[in-house]
């Protein structure tokens, strides 16, 4: 009986430290649909509809949108009308519209457009490198050090992305330590945050927090944002246990763009109203209006005539 | 600089602690598809198609399998032929099997049936409880009685379950207190276990963590189980959340069994594959052999005529 007692009390101290365990009040959501979503969706969106879109979402209270992507629409036709969307849209003045540039072809053209943010990327598996864009890791990020210097002459924001970052599809685990190292590296180019992406989404919360520990020993939480697609289910999970080790920024697409729920192993980003409706149960102020998010999700998810990848807004949907 | 050193200090201890957090090493997962996941299917699955499902269920490792419900055909017709699927199914030796039973005409039927472990059930919503089964928590409860005291004296083991344990279709938020007490009361009647379910699914891990601080203060983690339907995305970030203050039953149904992805706002329990593929990834033992599982869910899919809810099966299967 005094056993028992003593388990009951102790577990719930255990659970009274847990609950008091000092999440941050508030989380930064960088929406990526407009690019990394878009540029994975099959269908072909509207230039008009892409601004009407993007619209929307600065309507809801995001703080970062990333708009499109400054790269040869020979590689990626999804973002051939980059200059026309990124001037057609309204800029809200507390919004940042960040675009990714490969090169230094690209960043021209994003400063022509009138660009104040860029983001730059580089992987953590050579083999992912070497097959993504035939350059080995360390060549890859060489190539950024001249778009970086020019950038910051322009005074213009960068963000950095490190891709696979716990898992690769052509290696498999990916080690930690590299992730520190190209992380360190976007760092020192000037990155005022490095977001960590799960690129195929293999990741769970024990790859993330063991990713995660190894890079939280030389960078500050403030520095990064974690990155997760949905392709296993487990991005919320990922993304509770980064919060809970000190991330406050987190990237989402609306509507989970990305990825077709018909097509086989649909593999979106995690939805953006998913990821809000779990910091508001959270307690976690994202100042993110959800209703406003769900309209810019059903919109684009109408352009595209599929059903949103958001469960919020599927869920949300059918109690109307 | 000395400030920024002491941050990175900070963060890393922090980090550290999260990561040293004494996960249990092992989490029981309670397999529910054939009776909660395929009683909220709208086709009629096979009696024969059943057995042949729990059978492939049994050679997964898991090691409880609730099999059916022996309530009245009008109330449910999908589990109409309970006794046939209790009697045609394989038995292992070293797994569970046990069914919902609503009375003691239900009791009767399942003695009859050879069942060595029921499923009782109370509502932590007096709303709930009076819409569903006509009865206030406290006369549901007391139906009950009669039911356990037979059922002990048949040497017959009691598991309990309590629903909408954070939120209510008519009520809204819940009460954790009204929990505890359900559970409490349960206990009291011999459960030996009872399995706290969040039946829409609008939990997030910040209610949930608040219901489970609640009744983790009078009981033991061991007596307890979570059981989450993915409504709203938020199962396996609720199960983390869960399993962080102690839990160690997990619910689910392979294939995410309960919810059609083509019906609007589907519901299904979370996903069996994506429970383990998580647990996994975090070095918790389950004993489930993931690849079996799998072929399961994709067997009474295939039954059901419908991809799979689990995004861990589809995202194996695109790789094949």
């Amino acid at each position: 009986m005094l056993q028992r007692l003593n388990m009951v009390l102790m577990s719930s101290v255990c659970s009274r430290r847990l609950l008091s365990r000092s999440l941050s009040k508030k989380v930064k959501i960088v929406e990526v649909g407009p690019r990394d979503g878009l540029q994975n969706e099959k269908g072909l969106v509207p230039t008009e509809a892409k601004i009407n879109f993007i619209n929307l979402l600065s309507e809801t209270g995001l703080p970062v949108v990333e708009v499109t992507s400054f790269v040869s629409p020979k590689w990626v036709p999804q973002m051939g009308d980059n200059a026309s969307v990124f001037k057609g849209i309204t800029k809200y003045p507390n919004i940042s519209y960040p675009v990714l540039v490969p090169n230094m072809k690209g960043l021209h053209s994003a400063i022509e457009a009138g660009v104040n943010e860029i983001a730059i990327f580089g992987a953590a598996s050579e083999t992912f490198s070497l097959k993504n864009i035939n350059a080995s890791i360390e060549e890859s990020l060489k190539r950024f050090i001249e778009v970086t210097q020019v950038a910051k002459e322009n005074n213009i924001k960068i963000r950095g992305y490190v891709s696979c970052v716990v898992g690769c599809p052509y290696e498999g685990d990916v080690k930690p330590e590299t992730v520190l190292t190209v992380t360190e590296k976007l760092l020192a180019m000037g990155c005022y945050e490095v977001s960590l992406g799960d690129t195929i989404g293999v990741g769970t919360p024990g790859s993330i927090r063991k990713m995660l520990s190894t890079v939280l020993e030389k960078v500050r939480p403030e520095q990064l944002a974690i990155h997760c697609h949905d392709t296993y289910g487990q991005a919320l999970a990922n993304i509770l246990a980064a919060i809970e080790m000190g991330i406050t920024t987190v990237d989402s697409s609306v509507g989970g763009l990305g990825g077709c729920p018909y097509a086989k192993g649909a593999s979106g980003n995690v939805a953006t109203e998913d990821v809000v409706y779990m910091l508001n149960g959270l307690g976690i102020e994202t100042g993110v209006d959800l209703r406003k998010l769900i309209k810019a999700g059903d919109f684009i998810s109408g352009v595209l005539n599929r059903p949103s990848n958001s469960k919020v807004s599927r869920a949300l949907a059918a109690r109307l």
